[in-house]
């Protein structure tokens, strides 16, 4: 059950750079391409972590951390931004979301927080009772799952075009 | 089987910068976990990937595009860096990636490719007849493999951490 607070926080506070030196300025093929019907954009992936860093992480840290004896978390919407951000400019999606990530670390940094308020829990609207720990750690991994993401979808436009190498390339093999 | 050239480079161009940003100063126990034996850490992909830049990419380029008859590609040694970076300094790895990429495509940008060179032939170990498009299409493919695989192995860091949110971490849910 690793949880590491200084290594979680330097892995959050990269992914805003990582994003831009990635996919600022390219051909909008890459940052529009999906999976088909359904599927996310490297676009929509943005505005999911923009979505996440104004209603989920830090909102549910300070619920488990908060006075109030209710503790239950607020559903998320995974698909808030995709009206939302219809529209909107690639590049000021990237800046929203530095922006605010960088905000929330500067909070995340501000509570000083110690291995027992990593234990205190709120209630998820599914999985019931979770810790601060499993929201942290958690806010990470999902960071990881969407670089991963976009790296999948991107690559899946060569998916013809790579011949015969296709069976080397795990990531074009399979739906994930 | 779409291949657009400039497209293929804008993305192979940044690649070397993702890197920086992403695992430049990253806490070791970032780059350096892996997902078991025989298993690649962030350090063991960097390896590979300048593996790549030194034996692969560019080197096939150039056998399709010469005026030898015997358009046979030499085998591609994909552990070679295991041995070969063992005690290297991270960062130093991060560099010299970002330098034979850098020399490689300026390289290909002075080909001046057209669609006539593109449909050019050599022959792989395995697959036998490929293209130069077939190739560098696989290369930038290569490459979002390989980031993808980067996030993955970091998120199983904390695949016991973020508790009952795993069911909602797809990279998480099994051994790719």
């Amino acid at each position: 059950m690793h949880f590491d607070l200084d290594d979680s926080i330097a892995l959050l506070e990269r992914t805003p750079a990582l994003l831009r030196s990635w996919l600022q300025g390219l051909p909008s093929a890459w940052i529009h391409c999906d999976e088909g019907p359904e599927s996310w954009s490297a676009f929509d992936v943005v505005g999911h972590l923009i979505d996440g860093e104004e209603h989920d992480w830090m909102v549910r840290a300070r619920i488990i951390l908060g006075d109030d004896d209710d503790r239950r978390f607020h559903p998320f919407d995974r698909f808030r931004h995709l009206d939302l951000n219809r529209g909107a400019a690639f590049g000021e999606l990237l800046d929203r979301f530095a922006d605010l990530r960088a905000a929330n670390l500067a909070d995340l940094r501000g509570l000083r927080l110690g291995p027992d308020d990593l234990t205190r829990t709120g209630r998820h609207p599914e999985f019931g009772t979770v810790t601060l720990a499993q929201l942290l750690a958690t806010w990470v991994a999902h960071d990881l799952t969407h670089v991963a993401q976009i790296a999948r979808v991107m690559a899946k436009r060569h998916d013809e075009a790579v011949g015969p190498w296709k069976a080397y390339l795990s990531v074009l093999g399979d739906g994930r």
